[in-house]
């Protein structure tokens, strides 16, 4: 199996994060992942906000705690109650992926954006994980706040994001489903 | 370099194909790398459509032909006209992917999927395009009988599709655009 499959197959969703910060080098070479997806005509709709700084990291997670709470979802309001709950389980870095709206297919290039950075990471052992709650919170009104202070370009959309950082926890695959190909000759 | 970061530098769209179909052993390389893609809470809603009939491969052309003939787009629809014009390009293969709508998010989930089959193939030196114009065709009223013709399962939309085929032609990565990432330390 080539290095690249082997990234593929082993790259897992990191819920457990060293406090280190990754380095700068590191951090390039998963943006540098990133900027090389496809998109639809080659429009590269994307911006990449990174977010290192502690003081803003904690600002993003209470206002993702308090829409969890808002939302009236019980399971989620509870755990977004407790005191040590992070939405993105205390990465050091969190990588915000916003597009221009205007473009054919913004939420598809931005997703193959941070899917090429999830596997750019895991080619130098750095753990990653789809934060899914993050991207509702910045696009509401109550993030705008929240959105002015990170400087997301004007005319984007937050699409997704994904925390990053040294792994704490080495996650096996779960079990593939069965009976996902059809195959027409 | 990493071999994976030169995979997913080096992986463009391909829109020139020799005719000879890849092999058994390179096809199953591509879906592994599929289904290894990262989902929303695991759930991993999608199918993966191969289509090598070359019947069957030139029905579904000539339908996205109709459809963009009949879109009313001037430049799309003198493409379509034209008798050799193929919407994936002539690949010996097809792979149409197609999600559970009821899942949370069927359509970047199936994105990542194909992203991944998409490195999967360039790593083993197979060249692929995204080939837009096909999911809407299958999910429109027009293209349910060559749906229901390809097995599409039941409670699926189809999401995206990527043709697969050696490469006839080397593309060149076009520049990255400039400005895309900030950096918040």
């Amino acid at each position: 199996m080539n290095e690249t499959m082997k990234t593929l197959l082993n790259r897992r969703s990191t819920r457990a994060y060293k406090p280190e910060q990754i380095k700068e080098a590191e951090l390039s070479n998963i943006l540098e992942g990133g900027k090389f997806a496809p998109s639809a005509i080659n429009e590269q709709p994307w911006h990449f906000t990174v977010v290192q700084n502690k003081q803003l990291l904690n600002k993003i997670n209470e206002a993702c705690k308090a829409e969890l709470i808002k939302s009236g979802h019980q399971v989620l309001a509870d755990q977004a109650k407790k005191e040590d709950f992070s939405v993105f389980y205390n990465s050091p870095t969190l990588i915000i992926v916003s597009g221009n709206e205007k473009t054919i297919t913004p939420q598809i290039d931005c997703a193959l954006a941070l899917g090429n950075m999830f596997l750019a990471a895991e080619s130098i052992g750095i753990g990653s994980c789809w934060i899914h709650a993050i991207a509702g919170v910045l696009n509401s009104e109550d993030g705008a706040e929240l959105r002015k202070e990170l400087n997301i370009p004007q005319g984007h959309m937050v699409y997704c994001s994904g925390s990053f950082g040294y792994k704490a926890m080495e996650p096996e695959a779960p079990e593939r489903k069965e009976n996902t190909v059809s195959i027409i000759r």
